[in-house]
C-alpha cells in the first residue's frame, strides 16, 4: 500500500541491519510513502549487515555513525541536511544492545562496565541524537522523532535483563526531551512499545522462541510484526498525529492490556 | 490534505451535532479520505443540530438512533450495511452526557437516577454498540472501533463530576470488548483521550474557559483541536494501525505526561 | 501479631460473609489491633453467612444494610456513630457481584438489566457509602476509606466479565471522592487491588482454579491471601499512611508488574 | 507514636545527611519502632552532615560507604551483619544527585560525563546495593527493600532535568530486582514516590519554592512531609505489607491522581 503520506518529508533512520530489522521495513515503507532519508548504523553493524542493498533500493545514502559519539552524530546531522536539502521531518531510533545479555550474565550478577556500555548504546544514544538535532535546530516544525522500546520497561520479563532498565530510561528521555522539543520547536517525540519481534537482534535473547509463542498466545490480535511496526511508524511520522507527543505507544496486538488469555489459562487448568 | 487512506472503507459515525463536534470534523476527514459512512445521533440531538448539512456535504445518509436502545442500534446496523453495501470497517463513538453536570449537582451530592442515566448514555451505550456489531457480525476483519474519552478517567478534575467515572467505565469496555473482538473477529477497539475541546457539549461544563487555558499552558504542543482529533482518528481507522488494540491513546499535545510546565509553575513563584 | 495500631479508632466493615471473606479476616485483624467497628452486610448475605459468630468474637454489633439503598446507609451510619460513640476513622467496602457472571452470560451477550444491577451493587454502592459518610460529616480527620478491587480494571481477564468494568468505575470513584474527601475533610480514599482470592464469592467465577494457579505462577511472592490483605488493610487504616490517597494499590505478590515468569514461559518452550 | 512494629528487625539506612533528610526521619522512626540498624552515607556527605548526632540518638553505628563502589558496599553489608548480629530485614536507599542539575546545565545541553556520574550515584547504586545484598544472601525472608523516587519518572517537570531519567531507571531496577528477590528469597523491593520535600538536597533544585507551592495546591491532602514519609516507610518495613512488591507507591497527598485542583484552575480563570 502507498498513500503519499510522507511526500516531501526528510529524515534519518537508525538501526537497519538486515531485512528482518524493524528499521529496514520502516525504511522501505517510508520510501513507498514518498519520504527521503539518510540511513545510518554503527560502522561495525554495517559490516555485518546488508544495508547497501537497502540504500540502493530506496535511493538513499548511508552515513556511518556510532550513536554514542557526539562527533559522529554532528557529522550525521550536518550531512543529512545537506544531502536531503533541508531540515528534517522524521527520525527513527532503533538501537539496543546489552553486553550483559550477550555475555549471558544474569541480572543479579551484572558487570557494571557492561551495564554502562549497554545503557549508553541503548538509551543515552537517544538523548545524544535528540540533543544533536536540537542544538543544530535540525527539525522542521511538526517533525516527529520515534524510538523503539519494549514493555519490559513497565513489567519484568526475567530474560530481558538490564535492557528493561535501559528501555525505562529511553522512554523517560522521550518524555523529557519531548517537553522541550514540543515547547520550543513544535516537534513531537514518542516511543513505540513493540511486540517481541524475531529480528536478528531479538533472536539472540535466551528463550526467545518460547517467549514469542507466549506473547502470541496473550495477544488478541497476535504479535505485531516488523512490517506492522513499519506501518505504524509511518502513521507517527505523518501529519495525522501532530498532537501525539511524550507518549509510549503500545503496538502489540493487545498484549499490554490482556491480563490473561484463554489459551494461557488453559495451560493451568487442572 | 487527503491520501485515500480509507478508500473502500465503510462505517458509522455517532455524535455529530454541529461543526464544532469532533464527530463532525471526523466525518469530513473520513469523507476526504475516501470512506463512506452513515451518520447517526439521538433524535433529540438531531433536532438541535445541523446534521443534514453534514450529510449532504459528505454524501451520507442519516439514521437516527438512541444509542442506549438496542432496537434502535439493531436497526442502525442493519440499515447501515444495506446502505453502504457490506460489512463495516470503522465506527466512531462520540457520545457523552451527565445529567448531574447539566443540573449543576456536585459530585458529593449525586442524584443516582441522574448518575444511572449519564452512565447509560456515556458508557454503556458503547457496550451496546459493540454488542450489536458483534452479534450481527457486522465488522470486517481488521476493522477499527474508536470511542472518545477524557483523562478524567485517570486523574480527578473537580468539575468533571461523574463523567470521570463514566469515562473510566467506557475505557474498560474498550479493553474488555477489544479482547473478544480481537480474538474472534480480528477487529481492534481503542479509545482516544482527547484534550479538552471547545465543542458545543464541552462548553457546557462549569469553568470550562479557565480549564482550556490551563490545559493549553500545560501541553507542550498546545491542546489538540477537534480537527487534530479527526486526523488522528483517520490514522486509527486506516490500515496503518492494525495491531493497535485495547489501548487508551492520549491525544493531547503532551498534557498527560507533563507534571508541570514552566508557565504553570510561574504562577506559583514567590 | 498485634501492635495496637488502631487503638481508639472506630469504623464500619462491609462484606464479611464467612471466614473465607477478606472482610472477615480484616475484622479479626482490626479487632486485634484495638479498633472497634460495626459489621454490615446485605440482609440476604447475612442469612447465608455466619456473621453472628464474627460479631461475637470481635465484640461488634451488626447493622444490616443494602449498600445500594440510601436509607439503609443513612441508618447504618447514624447507628454506627451512636454505637461506637463518635465519628468514624475507617471504612472497608468489600462488595461485588455480577448477575451476568452468576447467570453464565458471556460478556458479548450482556443483559443490560443485569449489567445495571451488578454496577449498582459493585461500584455505585461505594459512591453511596462515601456520599452518606460525607453528607453526615461522619469521618474524623485523617480517617481512611478502603475499597477492594481487582486488576481486571486495567487488563482483561476473559472470565471476569462485566466485573472488570465495575471495578474500573469503583476505582474512579475512589479518585473522584478522594479529591473532595481530601480537600474538605482530610480523609483518604484508596482501593486495594488484591490477588485473586479463594473466597466463597471468588470461587463462583468460571475457571477459578486454573486462574489462581496461573496467578500464583506469575507472582514472585505468590498470591496474597485474605489474611495478607487484612494485614495490609490495617496498615492503610493506621496513622502510618496518612498521606496516601486516591491510589489504587496492588497487593498481589508482584503479579501486576511481572510481564511473564519463568514458570509460565516454560509452558511455551518448544 | 510507637507500636513496636519493627521489634527485632535489623537493617541499613542510606542517605541521612541532616535532620531535614527523609532518611534521618526514617532512622528515628525505625528506632522508635524497635528496629536496629547501621547508618551509612558517602564519606563526603558525612563530613557535611551531622550523622554522628543521629547515630548517638538511635544507638547506631556508622559505616561510611560510597554506594557506587562495590568494595565499599561489600564491606558495609559484611560489617552490618556482624554489628547487628544477623541477616537484614530492611534497607532504605535514599540517594540522588545530578551533576548537570548542580552545574545548572539545561537538559537539552547535557554533559554526558555528568549524566553518567548522576546515573551511577542516583540509580545504579541501587542495583549495586541489591546485588551486594543478594550475592551475600544478606536479607531474611520477608525482608523489605525501599528506594525513594519522584514522579518525574512518569511525567516531565522541566527543572528536574536528568534526575527524571535516573528515577525511571531506579524504579525499573526495583521491578527487575524485585522479581528475582521475590522468587528466590521472598524479599520485597519497592519504591516510594514522595511529594517534593524541602530537604537540604531538594532545596538545591532551581525554582524549588514555586514548585513546592504548586504541589501543595495540587495535593488534596497537602504535600507529604519527610516525617510522613518516615511513617510510611515503617509500614513498608513491617510485616503488614509482606505481599507488596515491585511497586512504585505514590506518597503525595493525592498529587499523582489529581488532574487539576480548584486552586490551580483559579489562576487561569479569566
Amino acid at each position: 500500500m502507498s498513500y503519499n503520506l510522507l511526500k516531501g518529508k526528510r529524515g534519518i533512520i537508525f538501526g537497519a541491519l538486515d531485512e528482518n530489522s524493524i528499521a529496514w521495513k520502516t525504511a522501505e515503507r517510508v520510501h513507498a510513502e514518498g519520504g527521503t532519508f539518510v540511513l545510518t548504523n554503527a560502522p561495525i553493524a554495517m559490516r555485518m549487515g546488508q544495508i547497501n542493498a537497502l540504500a540502493e533500493k530506496t535511493g538513499s545514502q548511508i552515513i556511518p555513525a556510532d550513536a554514542t559519539n557526539m562527533e559522529d552524530l554532528q557529522n550525521l546531522v550536518t550531512k543529512a541536511m545537506e544531502i536531503l536539502g533541508g531540515k528534517l521531518d522524521f527520525v527513527l531510533h532503533s538501537i539496543g544492545m546489552s553486553v550483559n545479555v550477550r555475555k549471558g550474565i544474569h541480572y543479579t550478577e551484572s558487570n557494571y562496565d557492561f551495564t554502562t556500555k549497554g545503557w549508553d548504546v541503548s538509551a543515552v544514544s537517544f538523548h545524544k541524537v535528540c540533543q544533536t538535532l536540537y542544538k543544530n535546530d535540525a527539525m522542521n516544525e511538526w517533525g516527529s522523532i520515534v524510538a523503539l522500546t519494549y514493555m519490559a520497561a513497565q513489567r519484568t520479563f526475567p530474560d530481558y535483563n538490564d535492557m528493561a532498565d535501559n528501555k525505562a530510561y529511553l522512554e523517560s528521555i522521550a518524555r523529557s526531551f519531548g517537553y522541550f522539543f514540543g515547547k520550543d520547536r513544535k516537534v513531537r517525540v514518542n516511543t513505540i512499545s513493540q511486540s517481541p519481534t524475531p529480528t536478528t537482534a531479538g533472536q539472540g535473547v535466551k528463550g526467545f522462541d518460547g517467549f514469542i509463542a507466549y506473547a502470541e498466545a496473550m495477544s488478541p490480535l497476535g504479535n505485531a510484526t516488523a512490517q506492522d511496526c513499519a506501518d505504524y511508524t509511518v502513521s507517527l511520522f505523518s501529519d495525522l498525529t501532530k498532537k501525539v507527543t511524550m507518549q509510549n505507544l503500545f503496538h502489540d496486538g493487545g498484549f499490554s492490556n490482556t491480563g490473561v488469555s484463554q489459551e494461557v489459562i488453559e495451560k493451568f487448568n487442572p
